[in-house]
């Protein structure tokens, strides 16, 4: 089942679908969070005539999430090698713990809608593809093989940012944080659609040149070890949203680094959940 | 003018005193973030008879803040120097740009209520007094100059941390984001009670004893330029709240580092504002 927000004569809407052509509101839900937060899947309403995808207004499922994204930086074993290269101070050394660290997001762009450049402000301005986890209800002191039950779906986020606010602020959070950086959707695949821990091949593409391509079981700290670490002193409420990390191939890493400038067209891709693309303007 | 949120009748309610005792409740107010969103200072309510302080259960003013508490990390020159005589690779170096960073509150404690050590998982609880400004209007591409016009108010934060978690997943975040581990209150006290920046002497007692003391205008980056660099890039919506660093003292900072333990008693305190004591369970 697929979870979308819509734009329905001028009014956010959730949408549900089962094969991602065929959208139906569900009427009697305020938003994705409140969705979340009832418990349970809805049914396909009955008798509704469906609006066809390609007719909709896709926003970010999550548009305005109640808390910051919680990320984690630094996730895959190849992505870590070229964090390193690029910057040996800001991303190298021993790792024997995941790093966690959030971003704001006050409004989450959807679907083709722009990235800000932030010319004068940003240098090194990046790309991160990233399996995004919504959790389903409050979970607190969850081993990792009970987490799957914790798990509402599954996203994808563009974890965007810029390198040099990133590195020369020390602590991540401000150059992760600027408004328009953590694109998200097309939408929400419930948790049920796949196997856990997740399989999908992810992948990013600049310009349509493929930049990054991998498995998103090929975290360095699985879902269920994230949400079993964190909960052991943070509720996370339903409606949290994790950035699972983002495998190599990001522009810091590439010899000599290739950043995005306005124009690009960055397309985010998990298969099973979509394609999320938006231009840098 | 002064602004609560208390428990009355098993609810949660905003209340205003000029006095600091005696409590109005804000009848058409629904929380504090309301308040605050609405944009203006209310008037004090005619005709009610007033709440007695010491009779109230106060809370902290923002219970369940709306975005994850913005921090300042290292902002006073004499923690500068103990927390990197502390750890020089997660605090020392030269910082030319100020440290940003968030922490999750998902339930505030207020006054009187427990700090939680976690014993077991957290090795090195610390406190860290610090002064809250409460953003007022949605501030974007504010000058220092302009930025006073944007503060609501300021309150005190007990930027309570787990030493070993914070250094130990290199960025500091889950480290400060445990459950209960930013004490806020008792009040928030209108921008206009100060001259800008407000100069407060701030400390921190722990069972009696002065850990921490000094002034609110010894930050390195001030309350201005915090809100233009943060601004710059991201919007800074009415409600945000912006803990802004800590004063030397901190149980990191003594020879050998003193920590936090079960039945501690920790106040911090802001004059002009008041106090906030919780105790360690």
């Amino acid at each position: 089942m697929r979870f979308y927000t819509i734009l329905a004569d001028g009014q956010e809407r959730v949408a549900v679908s089962e094969d991602g052509k065929n959208l139906y509101i569900l009427e009697q839900v305020k938003d994705m969070s409140a969705l979340i937060k009832s418990g349970s899947l809805p049914v396909i309403p009955a008798g509704q005539t469906p609006i066809d995808i390609t007719e909709a207004k896709i926003l970010a499922p999550i548009p305005r999430p109640m808390q910051d994204v919680i990320c984690l930086g630094i996730n895959y074993a190849a992505h870590a090698d070229e964090a390193a290269r690029f910057s040996a101070e800001a991303f190298g050394g021993e790792r024997p713990y995941p790093i966690f660290f959030s971003k704001r997001v006050s409004l989450a762009p959807g679907p083709d809608d722009p990235i800000p450049a932030y010319e004068g402000l940003v240098d090194g301005l990046d790309y991160e593809c990233e399996l995004g986890v919504i959790i389903g209800k409050d979970a607190k002191n969850v081993k990792a093989e009970d987490a799957a039950a914790y798990i509402f779906g599954y996203t994808i986020i563009n974890d965007v940012s810029a390198r040099n606010l990133q590195t020369r602020h020390r602590q991540w959070y401000f150059g992760k944080s600027l408004d328009g950086f953590t694109p998200m959707g097309p939408c929400i695949v419930s948790a049920d659609s796949f196997a856990f821990p997740p399989a999908l091949p992810i992948w990013c593409r600049v310009n349509g040149e493929m930049r990054q391509n991998s498995v998103t079981d090929c975290l360095m700290t699985g879902i269920g070890t994230i949400i079993e670490t964190l909960s052991e002193g943070m509720t996370l409420q339903a409606g949290t949203i994790i950035a699972t990390g983002t495998p190599a191939g990001v522009g810091m890493g590439m010899d000599p680094p290739a950043f995005l400038k306005k124009g690009d067209i960055v397309e985010c891709g998990i298969d099973g959940i979509g394609t999320l693309k938006n231009p840098v303007a």
